[in-house]
């Protein structure tokens, strides 16, 4: 769909690999990774209504997500040139019917859309906390990775304040901080309902986990079968194959 | 190392599949299962010192935990009935040495035990709120299965008061009570540590959970790999056969 005239110095188009997706992702800004696709797949999806994806980066969770939904997606960013880069990709699919890009702080955004005002909120938000270890020099990827503009109880307090009662939130994070995000989730009311592991190889500790709760929800949480990334080969596994390729939309836990 | 002969009418004499230890169960009480087989090989044991294992029932976790360490091990059993049981189990493998039972309520065992004497603490707790479902007519088998005579608060309460500074404190349960453990646990400032989840099937969701914690501990919360209990054709997993035959005790995660 998206041809090379696109490009600016220091960006390269790539594949999303699913329903022809291209995204442009730029050398000095973070890009996507296995995180995003895989809560792209995880999340619930309203068939139609609205969805935020806040720190919506280059913007790959709104492009596959509309590959699964045709409710209306937002993304949110709060840095201007990356807010910029993913107008640019939703452009360059041709996804400006569905899928638009707000440059705004997710913290406040609920002045402007409304409380309540999304079926499903989408947030991989950065892992790790500020005071840990040295941030990369360049700011974006700093932002991307670090707690510099909003720490996780902010994140899933405006997740709260945006989604409708009812509605749902999913996560992407790192299992190290699982107890955290659990007690913060109630703390707000969304109550934790689905729950899975995201294991390298099946021998290997966890290193992502994705969380799916519902505002006002009733407890009962489920925790899903592993998700497994990589046989002893080294090759992907057959179903992290099909999440990728977004071919089977069909599968029972993604 | 046990005889038929010490059965009365209503028991019978199981092999716990290592070290050549028996165990008497009765059918009125709750018989052992994987989890408490799961968790006896999952906690972090000190080679010498004080473990201490609540709610006892027959003493299977006691029985176990003897083939992996030199320390003095306690069962406590607020059941007189079931208490007498361990008592013998222990007596029947010859573990009166190193095994003492005590019929107590473990919720004031510190009492009698001092504050943070032991260096492990093990628990196998009833799963289910008392509100929920309808409770078994045989008391022995239902004060196993419901929080009769002690919820979950109490008993991780009881389990921080016990527990040395530094030391373990290991549980097993349903995935479904994961972010209450978890909250309860941090609340009675034993921090979350190692967890492994146990999937019947490979593409099944778990249905255990195993916790252990460190009280003071620094939060650092490794998730570990996935335990399958079953292969497809139905048959257990090489990790469970080993598991259960305690042939290899030098498992990386168990």
């Amino acid at each position: 769909m998206g041809t090379n005239e696109d490009l600016q110095p220091g960006e390269r188009l790539d594949d999303l690999l699913t329903h022809d997706l291209k995204i442009i992702q730029q050398e000095s800004m973070f890009s996507f990774s296995l995180d995003a696709v895989l809560l792209a797949r995880f999340c619930t999806v309203p068939s139609r209504g609205n969805i935020i994806d806040l720190g919506c980066g280059n913007g790959v969770i709104p492009l596959l997500l509309s590959t699964r939904t045709k409710a209306n997606i937002i993304g949110v960013e709060i840095q201007l040139s990356v807010a910029m880069l993913a107008k640019r990709n939703v452009k360059l699919n041709r996804l400006d019917h569905q899928i638009s890009i707000d440059n705004a702080d997710l913290r406040h955004y609920h002045q402007q859309a409304g409380h309540g005002a999304f079926d499903l909120v989408t947030v991989n938000p950065p892992y790790l906390p500020v005071e840990t270890g040295q941030h990369p020099l360049n700011p974006q990827i700093a932002a991307a990775k670090y707690e510099l503009n909003c720490n996780l109880k902010e994140v899933i307090t405006a997740c709260s304040k945006l989604v409708k009662s009812g509605g749902k939130v999913a996560i992407v994070h790192r299992p190290s901080r699982l107890a955290e995000i659990l007690f913060v989730l109630q703390q707000v009311n969304i109550e934790p309902k689905r729950i899975r592991f995201v294991h390298p190889q099946l021998d290997q500790e966890a290193n992502m986990v994705l969380i799916e709760g519902m505002k006002d929800g009733k407890p009962s949480l489920r925790l899903l079968p592993p998700c497994v990334v990589h046989l002893p080969s080294g090759q992907y596994t057959f179903e992290l194959q099909e999440l990728l390729e977004g071919t089977n939309n069909s599968l029972s836990y993604m």
